[in-house]
């Protein structure tokens, strides 16, 4: 049984786009992002996945609106719905979803990241 | 689909230990609860749970440890493991557990909340 430090874990690494889990509830896995720039159009075809913003600004484009969101500020992106994540500047993010869940969702990108990386 | 500011919704009520749902995850629920003084021992048997702090100080005294909490920080209580929550001064934490689950687990107590309350 751990306690976290969100800034101490985010302070672990730099690269943008690579989910890291920081922990596991049952079988969903609480992980960190940073983010800048913009991410590919995809879909979770069989989960909702949670966005909390823990430091910056970050955009969710869905097909037909944009929602912005800021620290201390969340979303659900309901399974299936289209999304595609952005960020002016740098944004760091918590995400919540169900164990495996892969980041570019049905979308096989060079931002895929790898799976499962834990710090 | 709805964004959801944190300190918007803790604005809403002003009562302790009586976790109030703000989104759903899946199956899984997120709420936002007040704390102060001591909550009772309990735990939950079936599930995991989520303790992140959103502002203040708490504590989670275990059998063998306490862990101390502040704004920024969270800890996973495994299932099955005894804990009581506390807070000197007034604590702003998010939970997260599957839908359903009684703030006091197997415990009936007058802190026993109602559940699915949402805000």
């Amino acid at each position: 049984m751990n306690k976290i430090n969100l800034e101490e874990k985010l302070s672990l690494f730099s690269e943008h786009w690579t989910p890291k889990i920081i922990e596991e509830l049952n079988d969903y896995q609480i992980k960190l992002v940073k983010i800048q720039g913009e991410f590919v159009w995809h879909e979770h075809e069989n989960t909702d996945e949670l966005f909390l913003v823990i430091e910056g600004k970050m955009k969710i484009e869905f097909e037909d609106h944009t929602m912005n969101l800021e620290a201390g500020e969340m979303c659900v992106v309901p399974k299936g719905v289209r999304h595609k994540p952005m960020a002016d500047n740098e944004c760091k993010v918590m995400l919540i979803e169900p164990r495996g869940v892969i980041n570019t969702g049905e979308v096989k990108d060079n931002l895929t990241a790898e799976n499962d990386v834990w710090i």
